[in-house]
């Protein structure tokens, strides 16, 4: 039997907070996830810095992964059952697409390592890029298992996440404005967070899902089953994804992570008995796809925990406001207020603190739908002719936020500076008054 | 005011899956969760090994001790609206205790380190008594805040979780058959996991829960909540606690660090590069607190991934095992069929591997009830007319499991061994059916 | 001790589904329960032919009223431990006004009768004022329980109900855009129905609602709490309540009560043996109070099915498309194309109908959030500096809603119109397909 | 295409709240569901009097019977995917049995009617009986529809019900120990009524069901599954089937009924105006199916209304009694105290009773598994090697429950025998103290 082919005897499950059970038939789907690339998820958490304010929300890139291949693997039973294609190009559903989009789907985010986010900027790394490196080079686990399907298959199972696979309703599956990736991460981090905006009738839009020439679209009947998705996805990011307290997080990481590579390249610690040499070839900016795969969030707070004792005072100081969870405050301003912020630093300056580590600016923008881009990405509803109609026409919640931006900017700040006369601090009093008088309401004024 | 009565000028809350929310409402609650010594706590799963069979059950130790707070707290509310103390000795609830139970309902865990049970066994620590050091020494943050409230309050918390605190029901409510720290773990385990055991109706238990002179019983109209707590307590431990998976995670793990202590005593690999000098304390035994505060889950997997790359192959395989998940195979064995085992090592030692570090016995017995211990540690239930009477006395399902130790022993063993012919393995192939033999139905025959 | 005051020995409680427990702990709202007035509300269900669409959705108004008494429970609850009044005028909450809010809170919905909404048109009854008679009424048990409070006591619960009581924050509690009442049914409704649209986090609004001096405001913390609740009821009202089958039922009960009525109006049928007595005072139109308290929704279908024995075709036709679920079909119109109904209605006579009694025009009109009433209808949030700041200005999804009716209108036909040559229905084909050639996509056209 | 495999276009699905959504996929099912015998079934509870104690119960025999199909339909999915028939007698699944099976399952509780317990106590009706004959008799819209099969197809599916229908497979998944019917119900009672008892794994127990040569077994992997299934299952029955206040609203609803038989056949009240017309073929043991099928719920209730008004005062006060929810009171009495209960009646009477009308004995007992019954009656477990083994001799819970009845008897009485002197009760004082004496800690001593 051809390895494509081939299903387990008996389908395998996986017990799953969020789907019940993620249902597992095909050997090569076992395989992956048994390579130690996928495995390695496991140790990078999903939502990086948010589990520090939503205690909850310790769940892993492998649970989401795993996550986003089961709602793939409903989408295309669904397909099948109902749409399944008859004569070439009649734009319904071809079954043979089901393995690379499974595969896709599985793998989407493979390249992610710990708080990607962050450590791209700091190391200039690409986890997209990483990704598709990880299926397509041959020195993978990944790659290994991917190609006794054929040789071309492992750079198939790349173009679909790189959105160039010529079938777009697989594409779409993986990556589009509703696609399992999002419908997965919203449901999973409402669950772990404990909060319930990210809830919405997952059950529902897969029955209401359909694919057509151009991709995937819904039927009519369903339109408040996806706009119930559209607000939900909006509300998730205005709650947890863009939580200040996360973001100053992510400051304190940031900087901590770019004090450590200045340090390195002034020479300063190269040689300390506990260096980090596991991050040497990325302050290098020589690293390879070994080096990168030897490291997850563990390795990151493993060497914070050796930084507390540095001999550089502002290492030691970052690496124990992470560690301890010390956040930065922070204030929104506005395009008229940003003006102040020289004379905001000057004054954290004055009271001690080098501006460069311990303020920041930070925006935080999504766009909860966007009806005005090319065809395939906004919602398309079909109606009972058959003609379709894009969702924000037809919806007054989502044509209200559709195309608009929505976030905030904020100025990032050490907590030292609302610090107050009961504290007993005299020295620098003036200067926090001073400091004060600018904050109103949560803006700067 | 004084310390311990000082309030948050507005009730603070952590949103959480479990509970909903976590209230604070005391200064030196939240004092006590931002040390470094709780934070810590952040980076210790709960769940160790548990995680890599459900891959849900990701929360760590610092959610589980809120939640054991949240608990605790909740019994007081109920116990001073319902019972409060009239007279000294009544056997009513004195309200002066709250403070000193919400304590040590937070800290109970506080010396918990990375993967626990599996590091106790190797470096001979022990949790419990590192609790008290964190809360009793006066170099740690915990302690600091506690000795604000008074010189004696560090004790009096410690006493608690030690069980030597003299007012009983402050003691129960922490530690007996059906305290606030079992409630909540089985609650939030069941709710990672994603199964359904672990859950119970703890709002009735809660409500039935009332203090006496010698501890806390329960009404009997909630007979059967309590019962149901007792059977949903057997039920995780069946499924989830003794899962034959995870136990062998754990063996990997034993495993793995008994080898890099030999390594390490026998000079190997001290001063690679990469040597694992957080460890160094715990293999030369001569670790003192800060050396253990170091250490969480990612210090250890950091290590295993230096040692992925040990020139000791044994190290570097069981390293291997651990972090892409390569779990030993098992069956269970009984008295009879224990005297086989020395024959099957022999088998597996034939084939190429080391047993003393590819084979294990492993047995998970648990007491789900036992009505038999001294009266305390039974649970009464209070009838209409003031009387108690002994749980199991009563509850038919709950005599059934009444003192009997249920759970199983088992030989571990590469999974290698169960090769067969289409795996096209050769050369041991006489050996593998040999061994196979002596498998059926899960048992050693 | 005054009755007012008197406690039950120990809280009693409720078992609920949606809010797990609701809790009595006054003597007066557990005497109030067990009216016959109150009683008869578990025969009378809260969504009347709602339920003939979501099966689930049987519940009463009995079990919503329990709700939205505890609701109302927990914001007193709220408002006296975080805001109790100091000084009379301070705007914050007096706790004196605790009882006549929980009283109000139960009976606010005592006066409904079966399918109230039909059966008020038809028989120009008024729940409201039925409501304010059953609590001032001297004959009724629940004014018998309430006078023993005070001979006062009784107009005072009234007044809440009827927004004529002084204390804007007892009224606001009842009856406002964000009250008790729609809280309970919002989730309740959800809860039985199965859908997820309803579920909004009750917690979190509880916890961020405050009482201020013209009512009751939210913490400007809580706005996306708020803003979802808001959202929630706009798709419960789109997808529930506005369901063009359950409206469909809605006109065919309409019908059949009309006809009975015209019926007994000519003597055809008023002294069969099976008459329906019970409503004879209703088509007299001199019902007093206690005729009111006997009907209950199982009166009227008992009454049906006599009906479908009536020599009046029509009648019993109109009996069994109910009792037996056979909805009208119906279509959206507009304005334009609201003239060819008349056409619509001529095609529907010919093919055998009486379009009196089986076509409909029906409208279902909300407004999802009134930013523009009077400011104590507006949901205002409290800024840091006690600003308030009213919720539409602040929340995109909320202004997209803001002051705009949404819902459609309606036109009602029989099913037959929609046969087809397949029904092997000859005589009447013309007329159908004239009739099916004006409806496209579920509009008129 | 012939009507049994007649698909409709497009699967039609009934939101649900315990399944989520009922999928109907044969134009049978929905033909069947518009019966007129099975709308009835919309207005009669599930649970009777349950209701009056869990006010959430109101779920009806429709509700219910559409989940046993549901539940039945996955059975027959999971089957046909994972054990399909290879060659007759194998012992797996035949598909061609799915019509007959989802046919049994939606009709097996047609024949209920209103308080069928009671009801069929008083009036020696029989509702299995009378569901064979809504089944089988040409006269109803069910045989009609089951008829357009093939002509034995009705006997088919009644002997489904009836368990003699040749194949086993069949037959267990209405009717065994852990069956369709059972499944729902727990699930469903336990969501409505708010309790957690009766939820189990439906998901993991469908996946580990399979068939086998005399009916249906388990896969021995699902063992705990399983047994929490039982356990679930004995909790229900003692916390909510056996609830004392719902078995005593059942006895007066029980003296009810026979003291309107009664007054019936003393021609007392035999032509007042409202006569409870509908019930007199059951006064005079002459009812057809016809009859039978015009009651419901709503039809006793009106009754009860109008006999509210009754001359007769007895049947006054028992209407009232149930109507407005006066339960009596209860207590538990064994083999030893039974003798004591003609002195209690004795003392009931002398203060006013009638004790035939206001005293009753019940008993509730149930055997919550029975291992020792004929093979197929028994839970099946499958070992790895194909061979069977008894659930109880692998579960400790299981064995301990096995083969007892549970459940206790209790002597019923009126509440007002609790009278104390507070109540100002004089007259009857000493009888009451007598009375109450021989109750203690809520059994008979």
């Amino acid at each position: 039997m051809p390895y494509q082919a081939e299903r387990l005897p008996r389908e395998k499950v996986f017990r799953d907070p969020v789907h019940n059970y993620i249902y597992i038939q095909h050997r090569i789907i076992l395989d992956l996830i048994n390579t130690k690339e996928f495995q390695r998820l496991r140790r990078i958490k999903q939502l990086g810095t948010a589990s520090l304010v939503f205690h909850g929300a310790e769940h892993t890139r492998f649970t989401h992964s795993l996550g986003v291949y089961e709602i793939t693997r409903r989408i295309c039973d669904n397909f099948q059952r109902n749409y399944p294609t008859q004569t070439p190009g009649d734009g319904l559903w071809d079954d043979n697409e089901r393995l690379v989009a499974l595969c896709a789907a599985l793998l989407h985010d493979i390249g992610h390592g710990p708080y990607s986010h962050t450590f791209e900027h700091i190391f200039k790394t690409d986890h997209e890029a990483i990704t598709a490196e990880i299926i397509t080079s041959p020195t993978t686990e990944v790659n290994q298992v991917l190609r006794r399907v054929s040789p071309e298959f492992p750079a198939q199972v790349a173009s679909v996440i790189q959105k160039t696979y010529p079938n777009p309703q697989v594409v779409q599956m993986i990556s589009s404005q509703i696609d399992a990736d999002r419908m997965d991460y919203l449901l999973r981090d409402a669950y772990h967070t404990g909060t319930k905006y990210g809830t919405f009738d997952l059950t529902r839009i897969l029955r209401v899902m359909r694919p057509y020439k151009d991709g995937i679209c819904f039927e009519i009947s369903g339109m408040h089953a996806v706009e119930d998705y559209i607000v939900s996805r909006f509300q998730m990011y205005q709650q947890i994804y863009f939580h200040p307290v996360s973001r100053s997080m992510e400051v304190i990481l940031n900087h901590l992570l770019k004090r450590a590579k200045e340090d390195y390249e002034s020479a300063s610690n190269r040689n300390e008995p506990a260096a980090p040499y596991l991050l040497f070839p990325f302050f290098n900016h020589e690293f390879n796809l070994e080096d990168y795969l030897l490291l997850d969030d563990g390795t990151l707070t493993t060497y914070f925990a050796h930084w507390r004792q540095s001999s550089d005072p502002i290492l030691a100081d970052l690496a124990h406001r992470f560690l301890d969870r010390k956040p930065l405050k922070s204030v929104k301003f506005d395009e008229k207020t940003k003006s102040l912020i020289p004379e905001l630093r000057q004054l954290i300056e004055k009271a001690g603190f080098n501006s460069t580590y311990y303020t920041a600016i930070n925006d935080s923008y999504d766009l909860p739908y966007d009806a005005y881009e090319k065809p395939t990405a906004q919602i398309e509803l079909m109606q009972a002719d058959g003609q379709l109609i894009e969702l924000s026409t037809v919806s007054a919640l989502v044509n209200a936020i559709s195309g608009k931006f929505s976030g905030d900017q904020r100025f990032f700040f050490p907590k030292e500076m609302l610090s107050s006369k009961q504290d007993n601090v005299e020295l620098f009093d003036p200067i926090y008054k001073a400091f004060q008088t600018h904050l109103h309401n949560d803006y700067i004024i």
